[in-house]
This record gives C-alpha cells, sequence and structure tokens, in this order.
C-alpha cells in the first residue's frame, strides 16, 4: 500500500538554495505526509526517527516540474506512442518533472466522459507521479456540451483543447470553436486551441505529394509558420468574442508567438506554451538527408526552418510573453515512423522531451541568461499550476503545498542521448545537447523517487490530481469583465416615419 | 448614335497643370476620337473647325476617377439600393470619376454568367460613363469554375469577389475560397475579399439583440474591428498559399489595414481598397441620439469608432500600403433603412459616396499634406488602372489613352450636402464636409459631359470595359514566383528498416 | 522614542483576504516588533494584552504601495513643491502607500553626496512612512564616480538617475550616459532615465514661443511623443551596450512605452513606470480654457493628447510590458504654476498622485477588468521592491516582512477632489473622478497610522531605508550574460602581405 | 570636343521592351543630340545616314542606373578608395549605371565649397557617365550655413549629408544636426544622414580591442545594428521635428529598415537607401577564417551576421518602403584594407558595388520574383531621379529624356568576379555569385559607349549634372504641410491671480 507508506515518511532536505518564482534564499525543507511542513533555516524535526535527509548544499531546490503536455501511449495515425504511462513517467521524474498534464482525445462522434475514463484507466496503474487529464473537444452537439459539464463538475477536468487541424479527424470548424468556448467560459475552463490551418494543411500536403515531395521536409512545407499564425490570431479572436480564456497548446514559431504577444498587449486573456522541442531545436533536421533523422522530427506543427526561433520563443517565455511550458511529448520510434517512409502524411507525429525539458530550458534559458532561476521556476512549473488552478498546492515549495521537489545542481552537466534517456524512444531530437543543469534527487509527494540515476519508485504511485473550475489566475480578470465591460443601448426616440422595403426576390 | 458623334468631336484643353502619378507639368492636352491625340506646350490643333477648347489656367488636369466599388440598384436586404446606373454615373462624373466598376452578384446556386448579364443589362442602357464589373463567387461547383473561366475569356472579367461573411447568403468557407483563389491565379484574375469573419458577425448579433441593444450602434458592436483583421489575416494566408494576387476591398479599420501593410512588407502580392467614407468619417456616428442619422452610417464592414481611424488610413494610402480607393456607393434612403428600426441586422447595408470620393481623398490627403496631387492620381485613377488591366488606356493622361479627364480646381472649396449632392439619397455622410478641391470639368471618353454644374450627357453613353486578364502590374511577380520559387525534395537513400504501426483500432 | 513604541505595539488583522502578488487567501496576519510574525487562518495570539485588532472582514489585506517617484519640497524652476516629506508622506499613507522613493538631485557640478544628504536632513524629522532615496547624475567626472560608489557601498543607494532632458540644467549626452551607466552596471546599481531629447525639446520651446503659443499646450506641442520614444530608445541601446540594467521612469506616451516593450520581447533588462498622472488622465487638459486648468498638468514628460494613451499604458502594466508605478508627486499650487502665465517654459513642472495612485490603478487597472488583484499588488509595490532590492522586507505580507499593510476596500468608493485631499495642493488633477477601491485603514511597521480617515502618526515616525546593490531580481540575468555571452576573436593565420597606405593628408 | 560629336550622334535602338517603372511595351527608340526623340511602334527616322542601329529584340532597354551614393579616389581612414572617377564611371557602365552620384566630403572647420570644387576638380576630367555631388556638412557655424546656401542657388547642389557616426573626424551632435537640418529644409535640399550612433561605436572598439578582439569580426561587434538603427530614429524625430525630409543612406539592417518602414507609416518624409552589398551579401564574412575576405568586407554601417537581411530590405525596397539604391562603392585592396591587420578599427571602410548593383538586384530582386521589371526600374534609377530632381530627365525612357539607356538581357547570365570586374580592386564582394540579367549595351546621352564587353568611352565624357532645389517629389508635401499644419494657440482669458516663487537657490 505505497499511500500509506508515503504518509509516513518524514523527510528533510537540508541546505539547499530553495527556489520558488519570486525568490530565492537558504532555507531547509521538511516534509511530512507528502506534503511541506517548514521552510526555513537549520530546521531539525523532532524526532528523528525515519527522518531522511538529503543534503543539497551548493544545489537548488525546486518546485518539480509540470509538464502541461504530453501524449502517453496515444493510439494515432497506426500506432502508438511508444512512452506509455509508466516509461513516460518515469522518464518525466529522471527529468525533475513530477507531474505530467496527458490529454483524453475522443474521436469524433465518441463520447468524451469514456475517452476520459479509458485514458484514466490506461494511467492510473502506471503512474509513477501525479497527472492529470485535458480532454479533447473534437465534435459538437448537446451531448458534447452536457460531457464537458459532467467533466468539469465530477471528473476534475478545467481544460478542454479544439484542434484546428487534422481535418476530417479532430478538426472543429469556427462555428464549433465558438460554441466550445462559450461553454468553457461558463463552465470556468480554460480552452486550449491546437492552432492550425487544417484547410491548408491538408491542400498543401496534396500539393507537396503531387509534386514529387514525399520526405519529412514536405510535412513543413505543406504548412508553414503563417498556417500556424493564422489559426492563432482566428482562435484568440473567437476567444476573445466570447471572453473565454485561451491557452494555444505547443508555439512553434515567431509568428505565432508574435500573434500571442500582441493580443496578450491588447489585453486579451492569452497564454502560449512553447514546447521543449520548440525551445531546444528547430526545423532544418527536416532537410537532413538520414530519412530515419528527418522524420523524427515530425510533430505538427512543425519546427520552423528559421533557426533563429527557439532564441526568439526563449525571450518571449522569459519576458512573460509566452507562459508555461510542456512538450507534446508523444514518441514514435524509426519503425513506427517509417509507416510514412514513402509519403511524409503517414509519418507519426511526434517527439520526445517530457524527460528533457527541465534541461533544455534550463541550458537554453538560465544558463545562458536568458532568464533567472525564478523565472526557470515559473515557466517549467508555477506558471502551469496557477493557470490550472493546481497553485499554490504545486508549483511553489511553501508550507502546505505537495511535496514535489527537485534538486537540481546547476553546475553540473550531462549530454543528451537516446543512449541514457528513460524515454523509451531510440531517438532523441536533443541528441548530443550538453546540458548545464541536473536533477540529482526528485523528489514526489514527499517520497525520494529518484536519485543519483537510480529510481525508488512503483507503477501506480501517482495520483490523478483533481482540478477545480475557475482557476482564479485566469478567470478573475474574465468574470471582472463579464460584469463591468458590457455595451449599452444608446437611448435614442423610435423611427416613427415611412418604411420601405421592395418585394421583387432576385432569382 | 453617341459613340460616332464622339468620335468626330475634338477637344483642345488648354493652358492647365496635367497631373500624372509621376509627374505634373504645365501642357494642353489634345483629344480626338475619344483618344488622346497629343499631350505638350502651346498646342494648335488644325483645322479648328469643330474644335472644343477647354480652359484650364491654374487648374489641373487629372485622369478621371476610377471607382473600383460600386453597387448600383443592387437588390439586397429586402431593398434596392437607389442609385441606379443612370443617377450613381451621373454623380460619378459631378465629381470627377469617369469609370466605375461594379459587382454583379449571384445567390448562392445561381449562374455567375446569368448574374453578369443581368447586371449588364441593367447598366448598358443607363451608364454615363464607363464601367466594368467584377463577379462574386457565393458558393462552389465545377459548374462555378467553368463559369469564371468564361468570364474571363469571353467576358471580359478579371476580378472576382468572394465574401467571408453574410453567413448563409454570400459566405463561403475556407476550403471555397481556397478552391477560388485556385482558379483565380489559374485565370490570370485578382481574387477580392469582403474580409469579415461571418461566423463571429452572426454569433455576435444574437447576443447584441439577446442585449436588447437594437440601435445602429450594435451594429459595429456585434463586428469590431478584430473580426476584419481576423479575416483579412486568413484570406492574405490562404491566398499566398497558392500563390494568388489579393485585392480586400472595403479596408475599414487600422487593424485590417496594418494586417494588409505587414503581408506587403514580407513581399505577399496583396492589396487594400480604403474607401471614401473610411478615408473621411468615422464610426463614432453609430452612436449618435438620431436614429436616422445612426443608420445612415450602417455598411459593412462598419466605420470605426476609432477617431484616428480616417488619418491613419490616409496615411498608408500616402504612402502605398494601401493602394486603390472605391466607395462601396449603396445607397438607401431613410425609409429603406427604417426597415432595420427595431433590429439593425435589417438595416440595409450601404452609404454614399461615388460622387464625393474625390472630394474627401483631396481635402483629406492632398490639402491636409498628407500626398501630393501625383499620389492622388495614383491612389483615385492610376492603381485602379494597373491592378484591373486598364492601364495606361486609362488611369494616365498621355497619348494613346481613353480621354477620360477631370479639370480640377485646387483652390476652389465646396461644402458637401445631401441638398446639392447628385447622389439619389436624401443623406449625405459627409454633410457638412467643406472640401478644397473641386472638379470644374469631366471629359468621358473626349466628350464633355459636366462642366460648371451642368450636365451634358445621355443615358447610355458610357460603354462597358473589358478587362483582360494576367494585369501585368500584378502578375508578374506571381508568375515568376511559379517559376523560381519551388520547393524541390531532399534527396535521400530510401528507408529500408522495418515498418511497424497497431491494428487496434480505438473506440 | 518612537521606534520603542513600535517595537511593543502587537497588531492582529483579522479576517481578510491577504492579496500578494501570486495569491490570494482568507487569513489573519500577526504582526509584533513591525514585522509580520505569523499569516493563516484564525490566528490566537497570546497573551492579548495589549493587542491590537484591526477586523478586515470582507477587505482586502494588501502590502502597502511603493511610490518609486516622489520629488517633496523639491527646489524646482524658481520655486519649490508643495508637498514636503511631511504633508506628502501624509498623504501618501491616506492613499494606502507606505513607502516612498524621492530623489537627491545635485546641480551640475556639485556633490551628490552633499544632495544626498541635504535631501536625507529634509527627510528624516519630516516622514510619516519608510522612504529611500535615488540620487540623480546630472554631470560626469572622476568625482561622481567616487560618489556614486560612496552612495552605493555606505548610503543603502542603488540607483541613479540620469536626466535626458533639461538642457543645461540636469541633461547628460550619450558619452556620459555611457560613463554613468557603465558604472551603475559595476555598482549593482539599477539606471535610471528621464527620457526626453532635450535639444529637441530646446529647440521646439523656442519655436512654439515664436509662433505666438505661449500657454500650456505650448509644452507638449514642443515635445511631442516621439521626443519621448526616442530618448528612450536611445538609453535603452546605450544601457544595453553596457549590459546595464536600465529603469525608465515616468513613462508617458504609447510610442515610448511600445520602444519598452519591444525590448523587453528582444530581451533587453529594462523596466518602465508609468505614473497614477499618465495612467489616470490625458493630456487634452493642456487644451482647457481655464489657465490654471491646463497649467495644473504641465509635467515633463507632457501628458498626452491620445485619450487612448492611459488605457493602453494600463494592458501594458497589466501584461508586465511595464514594471511599477511611481507619481512624480511634485505639486506646485496655481501661484508657482503662474510663474510661466506668460510663457509656458516657466510654468513649474510637476503633478499630484501620492495619495492617488493606489486608487487610481485600482480603478482604471482592477476595476475596469484589466489587471487581478494580485497584479495591483505586484505593480503598486511587489515590483518596486524586487527591482530596488526590497523585497521580501517590502512588497509582501509574509512571516519576516515589514509589517507595511493597507487594508483596502474594494467594494466602497470615493471621489478624488482636491477639496478633500491630504496633498498640499489646491489642484487635483484627478478631480471628480469616482474611484471603486478605498484605502480604509494603513499600517506602517506595525502601527496603524490611518484608519476611517484619521491619521495618528508623528512626524519622523518614518525611516530612511537602505537599498543594498545588486538586486537579484535584476542583476541575476546581468551577471550571467557577463559570463556567458561574451564573444571571442576568430582564429586567422596573420595577414602577411603588404601594407600600403597614402601620405598625402587632404586639406 | 566629345560634346559636338555627341550631339550629332543619330541612334535607333530597335525590338527591345522598354520599360519603364509604370509600363513595359515593344517600342523603338530613336535618340538625336543626346536626348530621346521618339518611342513607338517601328520608328523609321529619316534620313538614315549616320543612323546607328541597336538591336534590342528580346531584350529590355531600361533607363541607365543611377548609383546614389558613391566614393571615388575618396581620402579616407589613411588611404585612398581605388576607384578614382575614371575607372570607377567605366565600371559603371560596364554594369548599366549610366550616373553617380558621389560626395564630397569637407574636414571639421573646412569649406564646403572649398571640398565641392575640389571633388569636381578630381571629377570632370576623368567621369565616363554623368555624375553629381552631395556635399557633407561635418561642422556647424554660420559660414557653413552660408556655404550650404551658395551651393544649392549656385552648384546645382540639392542634397546634403550628415554622419552621426565617426567621432571627432565628421560627426555632428544632435544640436548641429538641428541646424543642418532646419537650413536644408530651407533651401529645399534633401537631408541625407549617415545613421550610427558615433559615441557607441567609440565605446564599443575600445571594449572589443581591450576583450583581444582585433579581426574584422570587431568592427561588426562593436556596432550591432541597433547602434544603426537608434541613430536612424533619432535623425528621424529630429527631421520630423524641423518638417525636413530627410534620406538615411546605406540601409544595413533589418532593424533600421524597420525604423524607416514605420516612418513612412506615420507619414513622415523619409526616404530609405539600401545599397548593393546589404542586399547581396551579409556579415557573416567577418568571420570568415581569411582575414584578407574578412576586411574585404570592412565598411560602415557593416554588413549583419543575420543572413535574412537581404531577403529582408529586398521585400522593403520592392514594397517602396525603402526608396533607390546606391552602392557606397568605395574599394581598397587588400594591401590597403593590411592598414589594419592589427586592428580592425584601422581597416579603411569600404567595398565594390558601382558595376555590379544591377546585376545583384536584377538576380536577388526580379529573377527571385520580389518585384517586377518596373519596380527593378524604380529602384534602380527613376526613385533616385524623383528624390534628387533630375527626373524625368533622367529615370525614364521618354520624349525629351536624356539618352542615358541600358539594353538589357534578362536570360543571360553572368559570374561575377573580381577577375572579370572592371573595378580596380583586387577583390568582389559578390565574388561568384550568378546572376541572371546582363547589361549588353549601354548608352550614355545618345552615345554607345559600351557594348557587348567592349568599351567605346573617353575620359571627361560625362558631365556634372545641377540639381535645382525643392524636388517636387519630395518638397510639395512638405510645403504644404508647412502651410496647413501648424498648431495655433488656445484663446484663454489670462490668469490674473497671484504669482509666487522662491528666492532661494539651492547649493
Amino acid at each position: 500500500m505505497p499511500p500509506q507508506k508515503q504518509a509516513q515518511q518524514k523527510l528533510l532536505i537540508k541546505g539547499g538554495k530553495v527556489v520558488n518564482d519570486d525568490l530565492s534564499m537558504v532555507a531547509d525543507v521538511y516534509v511530512e505526509d507528502g506534503v511541506v511542513q517548514q521552510v526555513g533555516p537549520n530546521l531539525n524535526p523532532e524526532p528523528s526517527t525515519g527522518l531522511i535527509v538529503l543534503d543539497a548544499t551548493n544545489k537548488l531546490v525546486i518546485p518539480g516540474g509540470i509538464d502541461t503536455h504530453t501524449h502517453m501511449e496515444f493510439p494515432f495515425m497506426g500506432s502508438r506512442s511508444k512512452d506509455d504511462f509508466y516509461t513516460g513517467t518515469k522518464a518525466a521524474i529522471a527529468g525533475g518533472t513530477t507531474m505530467i498534464i496527458d490529454f483524453a482525445i475522443p474521436q469524433k462522434g465518441c463520447s468524451l466522459t469514456e475517452a476520459f475514463d479509458t485514458w484514466k484507466s490506461w494511467a492510473d496503474p502506471k503512474v509513477c507521479c501525479d497527472y492529470s487529464l485535458h480532454v479533447a473537444v473534437t465534435w459538437w452537439s448537446n451531448k458534447v456540451k452536457e460531457e464537458m459539464k459532467h467533466l468539469v463538475q465530477n471528473k476534475g477536468v478545467n481544460s478542454f483543447k479544439m484542434f484546428m487541424a487534422y481535418k476530417d479527424i479532430y478538426m472543429v470548424n469556427d462555428e464549433e470553436l465558438f460554441a466550445a468556448f462559450s461553454c468553457c467560459k461558463e463552465l470556468g475552463a480554460v480552452a486550449q486551441v491546437h492552432a492550425e490551418n487544417g484547410e491548408l494543411i491538408a491542400q498543401g500536403a496534396k500539393k507537396m505529394l503531387a509534386m514529387g515531395i514525399t520526405g519529412p521536409e514536405g510535412h513543413e512545407l505543406c504548412r508553414p509558420e503563417e498556417v500556424e499564425a493564422e489559426a492563432t490570431q482566428r482562435a484568440i479572436t473567437i476567444a476573445n468574442a466570447v471572453n473565454c480564456p485561451l491557452y494555444v497548446v505547443h508555439v512553434m514559431s515567431k509568428s505565432s508567438a508574435r500573434v500571442i504577444s500582441n493580443a496578450r498587449r491588447e489585453g486579451k486573456v492569452v497564454y502560449g506554451e512553447p514546447i521543449a522541442a520548440s525551445l531546444g531545436t528547430d526545423g532544418t533536421n527536416y532537410w537532413n538527408k538520414d530519412w530515419a533523422h528527418a522524420a523524427a522530427y515530425v510533430m505538427g506543427p512543425p519546427l520552423r526552418p528559421d533557426p533563429s526561433t527557439p532564441g526568439f520563443l526563449m525571450n518571449l517565455l522569459a519576458n512573460d510573453d509566452l507562459s508555461a511550458t510542456g512538450t507534446d511529448n508523444c514518441t514514435f520510434d524509426t519503425c513506427q515512423k517509417a509507416l510514412g517512409k514513402d509519403d511524409f502524411t503517414k509519418i507519426p507525429n511526434g517527439v520526445n522531451g517530457v524527460e528533457d525539458r527541465m534541461s533544455v530550458i534550463w541550458e537554453k534559458g538560465v544558463y545562458s541568461g536568458k532568464m533567472d532561476e525564478n523565472r526557470f521556476v515559473a515557466v517549467t512549473s508555477t506558471n502551469a499550476a496557477k493557470i490550472f488552478n493546481l497553485y499554490p498546492r504545486k508549483g511553489r515549495i511553501a508550507v502546505g503545498s505537495d511535496a514535489d521537489i527537485v534538486i537540481w545542481d546547476p553546475k553540473a552537466t550531462r549530454t543528451i542521448s537516446a543512449k541514457t534517456h528513460h524515454q523509451a524512444n531510440n531517438f532523441n531530437i536533443f541528441e548530443g545537447m550538453v546540458c548545464h543543469g541536473v536533477p540529482v534527487a526528485t523528489v514526489s509527494r514527499g517520497k525520494v523517487v529518484y536519485e543519483g540515476g537510480v529510481f525508488n519508485v512503483t507503477a501506480g504511485e501517482g495520483k490523478y490530481v483533481s482540478r477545480p473550475p475557475f482557476p482564479p489566475y485566469v478567470y478573475k480578470r474574465v468574470r471582472q469583465r463579464e460584469q463591468v465591460c458590457q455595451p449599452a443601448p444608446v437611448k435614442r426616440a423610435p423611427y416613427t416615419g415611412v418604411v420601405s422595403g421592395i418585394s421583387i426576390t432576385q432569382k
């Protein structure tokens, strides 16, 4: 009975620098029952019986990472992503991430609740850290609306994703988007979009194949970044029309990030999520001469050939133009990717990242001087917790918070490689990247689940985390606007003159 | 037989400053057979028998205006616009405009050719100056495609307009837009769009009515400028995907103009058309306490409440971020507007302008110092002629050009008023505007049709003007890109390893 | 001995919603010795002897405001600002502000240390709340450099302001700016600029007077917003060249705010400070027919005539494109303003705000739905504390923080008026503004100094607050860049060929 | 007596496509006395005695290029540029350029008129095509002002360049800029700026050398593009303050081009001049391992390492955000460059281009599909003629224009190389570029001076071309604004109350 065992565990993290998003300070952290009990200098909990002590001297003590975007064991494009909820969450904790949010995705016409239950049934027995589930809305009807309400009120779901791409499979049109956003606003959920113009992708793909472009480069060529930017702009416009907060998943391009950033300047309630892939590598890989290499980077929206993209996105992330980070972890090995060896449209879309995210962002963000350690905590953990209403239970090291904690060595380095990673894939899109910043120990709900390269975790130890509706971080402004910013009719004398039309009907 | 009469007319315009888009110079202009024969100093055509002489000393001699956007006698929203092809073109020549381009608009499912024929049958017997017809594509099928080809190849049509608004009436979706743009590109036509998100308008209108906002202000409130900007961005993205030149009709907002301007900076072949209304007045009128006043400004897209809009658009027009100007002249009197007295969605959309455009642009553009007289000619005439392949027959005073000429007094002023205008309406949206710059005489195909306030014109004297496809001004770049800017596949060894998928089907 | 008295005071704030920048929660706050001792539900401190209890039920409990920009009793332009450190800080606490940062400003050629000492000698006996001092650098020499070092190391100064305007009085040129910024970077201080192009102002003022424009409108006309934006751009460019963090005081225009916002997107370490005036009113007042009214708004840089400015700035403030807020409180009454009754260049520059800032930002920011209560705390207090290295002692309600606390009633309203305000002036630039959000009690270092309209404070009770160098919030990135982001020379074989010049000297 | 010989020459260019900036049409061109006499189909001038016929079938007939920016035989940085007015103009005609505008540059304190006379005395005996001279203002005094007036009124100068860089040598400060711009506006001249912040360059250079960076890469590192953008913004702001038209020479960066483009959108009268170098190559060359290669690209402002720069600038040039093109041709061979072999600050600044410009712009602009042949003519010739008041004498093929004509083969290709070029240098920064678009014959004032690789030209055949003040293309708007857009004082009752200041003087 692991939960009980957890409840009894006492843990003292000594001598580290505790880093929250607003402040760093040298302090000890004392944990009991999976919850932080004390943060302060020179803690000396009594009795010391059964007390586990982790020495964090010269290390950082940070809130465990929250990966806002994963697809474990996702049945997709004729295959199923290799990382399941066990290997995926194990890789997560090895990388310093202690919570993931995956997606339950029903087929068009199918029940959202059933999808939720299915995904939960896959995850519960396997997860090694806490998790939650976004649910996708892939079609629209009154039943969908009812199910959204049910999921929010009874299942702890406060976010729904709509696809603007994957025509005929997941894509919804503007009318459906409008309805879904309206429903989210009423329920207090965060609307999410995969923002790409699915029509243009469908047409572009046909064109590329007709031109004889069948390789992975065709994947990017048929959906250039303006296809992403257009959909982002459209989603923001529609969401704003119903005063619904919007969260744009996997921001992959400078164009799209600019659209989000501009909308935020205008006061729109919109959040952008870059991912490890878009922050750490780029789309020049699609032109790699080795098909397997090129195919490994295929994901949607694609990485961009403009090599200044990752730095650009990181600057915006540092500046809070972009808010939280995920990975879209959805791994397919070369044999699976090879389903599209003669036709890029059949290459299963997805890349790794759940293990790499924290190190990639540290290296490209903190080590490079673009952000400091506090902003690092914000973008890898705190902001996600705020947006999805988990804060301050998650995303902060403070009395009363869940003891999801990582001891991070900012001086150590490691080299990312498929040979050594824990993700269930034979390829790593960050292969060879030397990263400063290494997670030396990971604590999940007060238990040391990973330390010095060694796991101490059992499948199913993680828990499903309910997320209540109306996250205050997101919804306070929304509600205030609802009350205050409504137009009123002009008071006028009624028109009393003649009214005239025509009766002829045009053919 | 007016044509013969015209052919014999000899006209000498003496002593004026001839203003083309690149240069002004004092010169005489000699016209015969409706065509400019000579431009130069001290012309003295022999024999002088039958020679009509117009003294243009201290005046400007400019190419007649081309109004790119009118809707004469348009059956629309349960009514029919009051200016028919007779009163409308008469008002045009009184204002210094010698050619209009109207729109033939079939209902969904109906024949484009029949619409074209219908409109032409209305216009031919009535027009007082030259005209041409854009044709609208309001639905999609192979038949539509065939008809587009027929219209281009046999009827002198080189431009087609697609509506992104007027849901269920004229609106086409992204897939149809893609098809229509592709067809335009193949045929060498200019694609035009009415750029507003029709779905958002439909929803917004419902919302306003539900909130008790039934007056004209609701018209703007339900379709704020981001609704226009979104559609503009989408249209540009789709057009660019098929390398089709795009012409955005009636640019009404700063947001939309910015989108166009940015796209042009990136090299996209896109043109924006502000109109007299958006350059000369603004949307604060929708909040006027007098219902009839407010309703008179109702058009789609609406004028914008931001009072800096007209100056902003004029700056962009001066700078060639926007290209040509029309009016969307589609007049409804107060009795007609009153169809929507209890519900703004029923107010027939449309405003005046065909007579006012030249003076409004002179006043707000030239007199204000935003553009000079040469740019004035460019934006009121030359650019339209270039884009719609009428140049240099129209849009320039040069040997061989049609003698569509206006004598313009830049020092004189007049006050715009419904009491004195020639437009068939009881309201003028520019009422009271004092304009420097007055057309003192208008010459159409070599005949003085208007001088000193007196008309000398007969219904049907104007001619339909065919416009050949592939306007060089627009299409040279497009064709070069077609040949040069195509991606090529990466050469790779084929993948020869194992391929693996899954056979399970997700429920 | 007030400090002792303070030390003994025990205070319990019960039942309120404690609002920090990251979170709001219902909790009691217990204060002893001027410091927060406990924050949590149902506190019951023992013994209750001498315990003062404030009931905050249904109220917010927020960190006291920090006004980053005041000029109390400032000798300036032939006059002296009316609010001295007593009336000014009294007004501050009445408005919910518990700390101000004023400016010590030496004349050109004079000692910075002496200026600091002078200002401190004015302030110490009078202040009713805590305060600190920025110091201005108005000229450059080695002595100035030495004094800066001394002030940083011995006097608790970590910010220096340079003027790019006030030619011949305070203005420094680019070379001096470069030197001052370099020195700030070395010392760990924040460089501040008054960003306006002083040369253009000087010339513009001459021109306006020559045109016969002598009234307050001339003040804005001779220094339009591009004059501010230019200097802002220049300061950012120079600061970035030396990797020095920059804080732009009194951001008054959309143009300047856009420059800052764009620089932040590019990763530059720059902060913008809008003020109560620029967030709450606008420059149309300079065209007021009443001279005294118009003159009352004269400040530098001026308020802008574009009425969309305050909303624009508030949006950026909400979005963290702008960071902290001050007031530039520098009050002159009508008789003082009248020094410039015949010549706007002689109107003493300055407006009120130290009392109004919190309410104005609440009304225009929070009540309007642009930001939530947490962001309100960030921009009125927390961010200033972080930037100027006072955090978490100031800017947060947490165990160990100074008990600078305000009880804020978000439902109550009050009307700003010179008749009722505590600022020492006969005019209030926000006259008549109805503000939701009223400070019902103010606690300074644990003492209730203002409650229900009644003061309980003595001159000199406030303290000078030292600010240590190298604020981590600002300098972590700066230092990392210093270490990591340095260019390296290209390794090349030396050039070994012929070298040839010319000996002729041009005349 | 070459002029007489020219006067007698009769030339017929047959069968080509005549390309002006507004239109292309197949037509013959007949030339006599150095001037175009007829343009039209099937010309058959009589008598045909002495008629030279050039067959232009399948070729383009374009106005000769105008290079707006050269420095022939310029004494600079201890050396003198290798191309003198003979080799430089010979290279020009080989490349399709028939006019250059060079710069007469006085030392600080020296006479502008003398500099003008000196440069003219160098040029007159050597030039192979027409030329003119801009004059630099490198210091300020009443004498300078008088000389500017003299040069404008008596010497045909209508443009003056001010340097914002080259501290202590040519640099002027803001006050001097203001004075010079004011003077230009009064005289009807175009103000030009070399826009870089000279102070930052001076400091940056010191820093680089201190860091041990002595190679050519240091040249760019010490003056990154924001140094250029800042100065551009400042110059525009100052010029706008005095309503003076501004021409920014050698636009080298995306940042600076954006500044110009934005200013134009706001209605400012500003023109940007990219050059062959910035349109055809980039600053990655400074990192070349071969010192001589890297040094060959050193010019000020530098080329930019961002490889997307040339395409970006070309897009803006295509879109009229940038206006005219020059080269900054100022060639130094490797031995001269080697003056800076140990210190990049001593490398003479300058690159080639006078011969290459037309081909580079055709290749990167027209062949790439970014602009059409008409826009090519505009940016290589017509716009320069308009801005510097040479139009339509130069810049257009029309009756009455100077017969400066190039026969251009758009299908032919050539490869740029120092081995084959006519520029007097051992290096070509475009080495190896294959260019579509080859000048097959060049006609200068009606004489075929270059054909099929063979010159037929004598030193001194070119002429100095006077440029009258107040170019209408530039100044019409400026003058109108001067008359119409002036602020007026607010009418108010005078203030009659008490006035009070202080008599104390701050120490």
